[in-house]
């Protein structure tokens, strides 16, 4: 077991990356408020590893509210159902509530934590690759609206994180590609080391090789750890995490959300700002074609779905949450391992990207 | 006009008091992050001073929503409109959320100020004496669920607070009534000389008196300032502003949110955690006599809705915030002017106290 630590001073958390860490009970318990527990999960997770996760909880006051799976259930409604589940057991403020699957259970559980009685602890159990790398990470919390993805939300520190990469066993190959392009992201924004390993390790992650998956795990929560801790409301520096988003999100609300995985939204989004980072003579040529090459290797979209046209695309990125005094602004790369929040690009630039798909 | 502070460092802002506020735009937007206005009003309010308020956002670009008056409506769907009504006026992350209204509609507007975007800039301009003297200080937000109330919320300090004491004209005797119970709430929990100042000038108050009513404002507000920078996320004194309010909160869920106004069933739970109070020793039976009559001279309810029931009634406390460990906390008074937070009293002098109602 690795363990990590979010420095956030009085909201400073571990990370704890391993096999074998769903049932500790050691690792978990001390971080709960009082003797109450609420467990979010989903109808695929909750066969596989809801019972491990409450045997570590025994002896205490626990229920459970199971979701339907995936990324159009983020929203309002199944808020409305953890909260009726935390009113109809008697949760109390001392309550913690516990994300057990993927991005969705967690931003959606940590949001319900964080406007339960005006907040309540939470514990995130990230059971795939995306969320064990990024999203179970830094206390962004939320749901989407119909017209944005993570519109409603709040920022809200899990109190612990334990990473279970024996999890990764049963998460589908398209759910652990998806983890992949947050991985790459990485590299990407801040760490040209780790770009150069994943070229030459990426067909280890993808068979599940037991190393590479923990080092790619560890320096993903690395990098993101720094970032948060030195930027936990997105002042500044957090907001370059946000590598292919506003391309990604604009993907995942035009073509309806769980249509696309956000890590498939997410890898044609870092290829079209790589584009565009050239196009505005940033970034080398040879360098976005790197850039699309490893995101091809990984079994990831390189472009946007046809489907979506340049006048709705634009109109989608125009509600994205960076947008400033009505101007746009995108996270580009100067160099891979280089990135930088921009509103400095020719908007002709950004069409001629999203015309060539 | 008359300008307190709430001092919290970085989110300290100006509460000003006085006539002729809401026209103010000098006040107002320089407290504005950006040039987007969304106003949140209700049906009531709206015809009386939507349109001066939208006067002082001259040149800006402003959007409103006008929502159904009263308790009722504080709710997961009523907040749905405000989101709606964001993303559909594209409001970015620099937009201001402006409450103009009483408790429900600055509550709500609050929350969703608190939660767009994960948290954007928020002004308060409330126009009930309940808000002006309470809920629009101090920065709790939420939403009320089925089983409880401010169930949902978070805490969300505004940037600046105008209580434009005209408004006050046009508020129904009822309305203004509720108010006074906030009022008197600051007298019992920690200032007997505005207590004793009360007793000899509530008639003022009544009577819309401009000097009473300006001394009772300004006064409610010191406390609750003070009280607030102190402790802004109630871990410890700021519970004390809660007198009657664990009672109350269990008074209008049971009865229906609506049927009986927010400080209506705080007069009657102050009345109730006086007689607890006595029945544990602490209060002199006199000073219970007193509490009820300042209550009941100001036209509010001294007992709780005979309807309500024991049993039903302990139901509906225990699902109250205060609750710690499994067990009910309550703010009594060991004197008038002096309350404290305690979960030192027999379950059986609380039943007492419900079952002489």
């Amino acid at each position: 077991m690795k363990t990590l630590r979010v420095e956030l001073g009085p909201r400073s958390y571990p990370i704890h990356i391993g096999p074998g860490l769903l049932g500790r009970a050691d690792l978990v318990v001390p971080h709960l408020a009082g003797r109450q527990v609420l467990v979010v999960t989903n109808e695929v997770v909750a066969p596989l590893y809801l019972e491990r996760v409450l045997a570590a909880f025994e002896g205490l006051e626990t229920a459970t509210v199971v979701l339907p799976d995936g990324e159009a259930h983020k929203n309002l409604e199944s808020l409305t159902q953890v909260f009726d589940a935390l009113l109809e057991h008697r949760h109390a403020r001392d309550t913690t509530v516990v994300a057990l699957g993927g991005g969705v259970v967690g931003d959606l559980a940590g949001f319900a934590a964080a406007t339960y009685q005006r907040g309540v602890a939470f514990v995130q159990l990230p059971t795939t690759l995306l969320a064990q790398v990024d999203s179970s990470v830094g206390g962004k919390t939320g749901v989407n609206h119909p017209r944005g993805k993570n519109m409603i939300g709040a920022f809200h520190q899990p109190s612990c994180v334990l990473a279970d990469t024996d999890t990764l066993a049963t998460l589908d190959d398209r759910q652990l590609r998806a983890g992949v392009a947050e991985v790459i992201k990485y590299g990407l924004i801040r760490d040209l080391d780790f770009f150069l390993w994943l070229e030459d390790h990426l067909e280890g992650v993808l068979r599940r090789d037991a190393d590479a998956l923990a080092t790619a795990i560890e320096r993903s929560c690395r990098n993101k750890a720094q970032v948060v801790a030195s930027d936990e409301r997105e002042t500044g520096v957090r907001a370059l995490l946000n590598l292919g988003h506003t391309f990604g999100h604009a993907i995942e609300t035009g073509v309806g959300y769980g249509e696309w995985l956000h890590g498939e939204a997410v890898a044609a989004g870092m290829c079209l700002a790589a584009d565009l980072s050239a196009r505005r003579g940033w970034l080398a040529p040879t360098d976005r074609e790197r850039v699309r090459a490893l995101v091809a290797r990984a079994g990831l979209p390189t472009h946007p779905p046809a489907s979506l046209g340049v006048d709705r695309f634009l109109d989608l990125m125009a509600v994205d949450k960076k947008v400033r005094g009505g101007r746009l602004r995108l996270v580009l790369l100067r160099d891979i391992g280089e990135a930088v929040l921009t509103d400095e690009f020719d908007p002709g630039l950004l069409r001629a990207t999203l015309e060539a798909g």
